[in-house]
C-alpha cells in the first residue's frame, strides 16, 4: 500500500503479505477503508514514536532537531532506492478528494505531524534560533508539505537531491536569521 | 485520470467520458500506459501554453510573471473546490516507483515546468528582483515541488490556505532581497 497506493493494493495482497486469513482481517477491520484508516494512525503512531526518541535528546538545539528528523527519513529513502515517499503525503495525494473519511484522519495526521515541528519551532525561537517574525505554526506547516512535494520529485529523480535541496531553503532561507 | 489517479481509472471509464468506442482507442494508443503518457506530453503542452500567455505579457516583471501563474492555477483551483491537484505532481507520486516508462516521462514534465521557472528567475536576477546568490535553476525546481506539497495538503484542507502559505514563503523568503 506504501509503495502502490491505497486504490491499487487489494485485500487479497494485503492478507498475503500479512499471512493471515480473510476472517481474522474482518475481525479486526470493517471493510478496507477501515484498514488503510487504521493504518494512517499507526503511521502517525510511529512517526510521534519515532520523532520523540529525537526531540528528547538533550544534546541537540530544536533547530538541530527538525534537522536530524528529517535527515533520518533522508537515510530511510536512501536506502529504499528512493521509493515509497510518506504514507501520509501519498494518501492526501490519492485520497484527499476521494473519500471523506480519509481526508478527515489524514487532516487530523497533518495538523499532528506539522504540530511536531512547531513545538520544536516554538522552542528555537524562543532561544532565539530562527527569527522573532515567523510565525511557528505556518512555518511548519511548509516544512511538511514542501517535504511532501520533495518526496515526489525523489520518485522521480531516483536521488538524494531533491530532499537535500529542500533542507537547503530550509534551513537556509525560511528558518535563517538575518 | 485526474482525480481517480492512473491505476484507479478504467479504460472502459476513459472511454465513456469521451464517447468513443474501443476500437478508436487501440487505433491512437497502444495500451493504457502509452495513452498515460500521452496524457503528460498533453498536460505539458497545455501547461507551456498557459505559461506563455503570462511570460509574454511585457507589463509584468519577470517575478510578477510567475506570481501570476501560480495565482491563476490557484484560481483555477479554487473554482474546482481545491480538488485535483497538478496531473505531473499526482502521477509522479503514483507511478514514480511504479513504471520506468512513466519515471522517464515524468521527470522530463517536471524539468520542462521547472525550465520555464529558471529562465524567468534567471530575467528577474539580471534585473536585480531577486538576489545574486539564489541558483535560479534549483529554486525553480523548489518552486515546482513546493507547489505539488502544497497542492496535496489543498486536498486535504479543502482550502486556499496552503497555496497562499506557499506563496508567501516562495516570495517573502526564499526569493526575497535581502
Amino acid at each position: 500500500m506504501h509503495l502502490k497506493g491505497f486504490n491499487h493494493t487489494g485485500i487479497q495482497e494485503i492478507l498475503d503479505a500479512a499471512g493471515v486469513p480473510k476472517g481474522s482481517f474482518y475481525n479486526y477491520f470493517k471493510n478496507k477503508e477501515d484498514f488503510g484508516l487504521q493504518v494512517i494512525d499507526y503511521f502517525v503512531g510511529y512517526f510521534s514514536f519515532f520523532t520523540e526518541g529525537i526531540t528528547s535528546e538533550r544534546s541537540l538545539s530544536p533547530l538541530e532537531k527538525i534537522r536530524r528528523i528529517l535527515d533520518q527519513f533522508a537515510s530511510f529513502f536512501e536506502s529504499k532506492d528512493y521509493a515509497y515517499g510518506c504514507p501520509v503525503g501519498n494518501l492526501s495525494q490519492e485520497m484527499g478528494d476521494l473519500s471523506p473519511a480519509f481526508r478527515e484522519k489524514l487532516k487530523e495526521a497533518l495538523d499532528a505531524m506539522a504540530g511536531i515541528y512547531a513545538q520544536l519551532l516554538k522552542e528555537a525561537q524562543a532561544r532565539g534560533e530562527i527569527p522573532e517574525s515567523i510565525d511557528p505554526t505556518e512555518a511548519a506547516y511548509f516544512i511538511v508539505s514542501s517535504w511532501h512535494g520533495a518526496l515526489i520529485r525523489m520518485k522521480v529523480e531516483k536521488s538524494s537531491e531533491p530532499l537535500k535541496s529542500h533542507l537547503k531553503f530550509i534551513f537556509d532561507y525560511v528558518l535563517k536569521r538575518r
